[in-house]
């Protein structure tokens, strides 16, 4: 028996190549293990996570995190159900359970109990659930949003890439904490529709609309007090230049830049002068100690329905996974963007 | 008997022209007031401060005040003797006493009460202290350094801008409060030796010369916890790339784009999310309830030799502000930039 990984093999220049074997990455077959250590858990992957971060990981700059290395299995997290439980912890956990964990693009893998966490699923919540809303996803839009942003009751707030995993969630996070109004920068007139009648965002724009910026400038009459960022380039610029005083930027992604040969940084920078605005750039990890009572209160609206949550799977196994990576860029995606590595009703039948 | 004003004429487009009534600025002879009504001062100005902030008060923008108008005194900061105290005045105000205030660029002003400040000296204090490391810019430095950029023992500070008015108090005020290393860019040789032999910054970097991102790095070899910058453009950007985990960046200034059509942000803006860095503006107005108490802490400094100042002043009438105040976008000056109104010996002679 063997099983389907993808390699990281060159790297992008700028841009990702989805080819695969020809591409940025490679399909390596690796025989299955037959034994599984003590201390290791088998799983078998269901769902890979695609995120905005993936592309920062394969370039060797100082970052928060060592890039990818040339030759490894390409970097991501995953739920999946553990197959095989190794004989030291067998109290711990069962075969059939649902892990999330850093498995990297594999079918299988074998990792440590410290490398997965068992997912607890709210009621009315799904297995997927765990890595997007009650996941990294919705803890970087929690963190974020709260811990940066801080709105206040009657301010306005502003989230680009609102359609996108993380943009969607903190927008209604700020929502349910009163700010007065959320608006949202999107790419499509159906994510802006969504935005607003699905999601309850006061406004939203299309910033592929011609006049874009001149509807930003009419959703945020009172100025921005907010703008949670995940796009950079020209959105960040036009929203630093409606930046309130004493606003708060938080800068959360710069997906406009991933794949640019030469990142472009905002222009209009004069207003972080004038209008004595805060940016401040953030990491998830950084706020471990708060994952459970964030998770917590994450899941209570979830399930109160204060919360929705919507994905984009996109089927057809992990050689996949490249070409969903550079839709992620291009922004097809409404909601968390996953790959379907092994669809759930057979994972159920599956026994090893 | 008249005196002169510099009236703002022509806006700049984008640079300053310092030709005096073909440029910038007109010269205009108006009658010197033979009354001084009951609630106000007639104030004899003896220095102009001239101040990077200038340029932004002539660009009609959403700002942190309002621009100057075209037509109007071309506003700005002086220190003077009292001529003539009205005589609702008399028990707060005598002939003679020294005074800060917004007089514009005028050799005499009638002001009001409010509009002025008395000054008080310590210890070894001179007159124009008050409108420097004791004024507006040692104040900057100070709350600029203190509240927003918040060194903490050992770490690393860089000051830009360093042989400026603001950037020479702030660097020494992050060395008085325990900074490991204070590292100054300034753009001459003679600017750097200033701040190191004088001043006791750790070292200073001449941006200008061909290697100074590379002078850069070797000097920060813990990278950068605090970054207090008044020059924006690409030191803001090497700096940026230096920046340690958590960094606080201070945007104090942005000398080097107030003259652009075009003002450039910081490109390697990336590393705000990787570092985790802060980057916060500020306006010194915003702190005025704890002026008191910073000016007492920067006398105190002043006169026990802690904190060190050093002035520009360029002689010869109001007549050269424009040429000075082109003359700061140029870095001419060491420490703070004045112009002479009117000498101080003739000043104290002076019986009107």
């Amino acid at each position: 028996m063997s099983y389907k990984q993808i390699i990281y093999t060159t790297a992008p220049n700028p841009a990702i190549d989805p080819s695969l074997n020809t591409g940025t990455f490679s399909v390596k077959t690796v025989p299955k293990p037959t034994n599984v250590p003590a201390d290791k858990l088998l799983v078998r992957t269901h769902y890979l996570s695609l995120d905005p971060a993936m592309r920062q990981w394969l370039t060797a700059k100082r970052s928060y995190i060592a890039p990818v290395e040339i030759g490894a299995v390409m970097r991501g997290q995953s739920i999946g159900q553990i197959i095989t439980v190794g004989s030291d912890l067998s109290s711990k956990f069962r075969a059939g359970d649902w892990v999330v964990g850093y498995s990297g693009w594999q079918e299988y893998a074998v990792l440590g109990a410290k490398e997965v966490e068992k997912v607890v699923l709210p009621p009315g919540g799904r297995p997927t659930d765990a890595m997007s809303v009650l996941g990294m996803t919705g803890l970087t839009a929690y963190f974020g949003m709260l811990e940066v942003g801080k709105p206040r009751e009657g301010e306005t707030v502003v989230v680009s890439g609102a359609a996108g995993a993380t943009g969607m969630v903190a927008g209604q996070i700020a929502k349910i904490k009163g700010a007065k109004r959320v608006v949202g920068l999107a790419g499509s007139r159906e994510k802006c529709d969504f935005l607003v009648k699905e999601l309850g965002f006061d406004a939203a724009i299309d910033y592929k609309d011609a006049d874009w910026r001149k509807q930003l400038k009419e959703a945020t009459p009172e100025y921005i007090d907010v703008f949670f960022d995940n796009t950079g380039g020209e959105i960040l610029d036009a929203c630093l230049a409606r930046a309130a005083r004493d606003s708060r930027f938080v800068i959360c992604g710069a997906i406009s830049q991933y794949n640019s040969a030469k990142p472009q940084g905002p222009t209009s920078f004069m207003t972080v002068i004038s209008q004595r605005v805060t940016m401040k750039g953030f990491i998830v990890f950084d706020y471990a100690k708060k994952y459970a009572s964030a998770q917590q209160e994450l899941a209570s609206w979830l399930s109160q329905g204060k919360l929705k949550r919507k994905e984009h799977i996109v089927p057809g196994g992990i050689e996949g996974a490249p070409q969903a990576l550079v839709d992620l860029y291009k922004g097809v995606n409404t909601g968390k963007m996953m790959v379907e590595v092994t669809p759930v009703s057979e994972a159920l039948k599956a026994k090893l």
